[in-house]
């Protein structure tokens, strides 16, 4: 998400800062930015699990054609992700190369990293926000009206309470501990992430093995908050990051509900593997001085069968799953 | 084996220095160095693959008694292993600090890698070789003398060729081809490397499945040096050399036949883990800056039940396997 030249603090443990533009893009409007067909652009790397929560919202709530979806590239230099993959290295809609150029039109000081993902008021060229645990909530509340027919509930009212308790150990142990190992700036440090990581990771085994989902028995905004984390971690944290206790396939629970999420449409098609490990291995050079990029894993074992429709639950209520991704959206590998 | 501070020449292969001092022990002493009992010190670091051929052979051949060992820890600065786990940080028989004295010793200008295994001739403080691939193999047919009774035949002369060219192929793709891995200085180099590598370890995997050892029904030369590198794959070579197609536990029949060695007296009580994973991660500053040495993975399932003993074959031929290390050069963990 962020993107420090330096990663790692000899001696500390990883601090993320925490401190994003906290705008909302509401129904009301009441910070200025009223939920509108067309207005905005989400700006979400496919590399990076933070804003994969986005896509993958997105995808399964059919926000497609009313919030549009530029992609920088895996790398970034160290001031900015840039739209290197796109025709003339313009983003085609805010027509701009370097995402910086959206938070410099809207705070020209602009002082903190520029994460993705973030999303841009297409009309001004300003960034709105980048508070991603927000933006996948405003989609699944704000946006209802834009909802496609038959999108499911991934944050059902009556569950909002254990789903916010549940995706805060798994942000704190999984989505941000596996960095705290991988930019550990001590062996403690390191040593402490990663019996919290592996300690947390066993309790969720035990707590999927008789549960089709996270919570409740649909897939939730939870569910969403620990796949972009399981997605990425045989390619890039087991090894790269050294969460090495074991890899997510040896973890037979866990690893059958990660395909299960993966083959339901609106996850899988959201995951470019090649970019995923070609952000870690090349922008991490404090730590993989090289840029020499693994081939492995082959990620053909997500395809797998899983059996976890044996345990019930439905995976979109009593909705139906999302079409497939617009064509300029699609993943080639 | 080697110590240059700097392991990866950008845009190169990795190309191993193979020259090294060839004098040999012999028992008609052409060389200077006849066989002689308590005459000579090995210099063997835990950490090190092609230190640990010799350190197996030594215990399989009942060698302890009449060639001593002395044990390096498992970093070294860039321009020798030092004796830092000994009292005083002196090898208590030779009385020097760092292994280089001895070469020095030797030749008083040696330009070359301070490698390890090297023997040294006591009385003059001087290495004799650093020549690991002979080494073993002169324990095996020059010393023959002092063999244990039950001593296995690790080289049996009718099987010599076959032994020599099974263990040509496993050096280049797999000894030396975790390296070409690991230290390789373009994207292109690694994945010619990664893809011989796998290739080989496939070919493995298929002349293992139906064959308890890999030449003849005893364990050989061969086997021993194919051992070494396979008991470093899962905690050194998958995840910091990047060999990561798949952990060596993830192919059925090889992970079996490496837990049979391990568990064969010899085999498993020459491997340090812990010495292993500091070795790599800490000595390698050009791939792993940080310094921080994985926690993983579990050790323990080596121990796990191999079954390959319904192969048939006899570890030892007629033989028997060997006594317990000596007290004091048995491993801690």
């Amino acid at each position: 998400m962020s993107l420090d030249p330096s990663y790692i603090t000899p001696g500390l443990d990883f601090n993320r800062d925490t401190n994003y533009i906290e705008d909302r893009i509401t129904q009301d409007g009441r910070d200025g930015w009223p939920v509108e067909p067309g207005r905005y652009r989400l700006v979400a790397a496919r590399a990076c699990p933070w804003a994969n929560r986005t896509t993958i919202v997105r995808r399964l709530l059919g926000l497609e054609g009313v919030i549009s979806l530029g992609l920088p590239g895996p790398t970034h230099d160290k001031n900015s992700w840039t739209f290197d993959l796109d025709p003339g290295g313009l983003d085609p809609v805010l027509g701009i190369e370097r995402l910086q150029q959206a938070f410099f039109a809207r705070f020209p000081d602009y002082p903190r990293g520029i994460t993705v993902p973030a999303i841009v008021d297409v009309p001004s060229g300003k960034v709105v926000t980048n508070n991603y645990p927000q933006i996948t909530l405003d989609f699944e509340t704000q946006w209802t009206q834009y909802h496609r027919p038959g999108a499911p509930d991934l944050y059902p009212e009556v569950l909002r309470a254990e789903i916010d308790e549940v995706a805060n150990l798994i942000f704190h142990d999984v989505n941000n501990g596996v960095y705290k190992c991988g930019f550990a700036g001590s062996q403690k440090s390191y040593e402490r992430a990663y019996d919290a990581l592996f300690a947390r990771l066993d309790w969720l085994e035990q707590r999927l093995a008789g549960q089709r989902y996270l919570v409740g028995d649909t897939i939730t905004e939870a569910d969403i908050r620990l796949f972009t984390t399981l997605a990425r971690f045989d390619s890039v944290y087991h090894g790269h990051f050294k969460c090495n206790r074991n890899k997510l396939s040896e973890m037979p629970v866990l690893w059958a509900y990660a395909r299960d999420l993966f083959q339901t449409p609106g996850f899988g098609d959201t995951i470019d593997f090649d970019q995923i490990k070609k952000h870690y291995y090349v922008t991490h050079v404090d730590i993989n001085p090289s840029g020499i990029v693994p081939k492995g894993p082959d990620a053909a074992a997500w395809l797998a069968p899983h059996a976890r429709a044996d345990l019930g639950g439905h995976p979109f209520g009593t909705g139906t799953p999302p079409e497939p991704p617009l064509p300029f959206e699609r993943i080639a590998n």
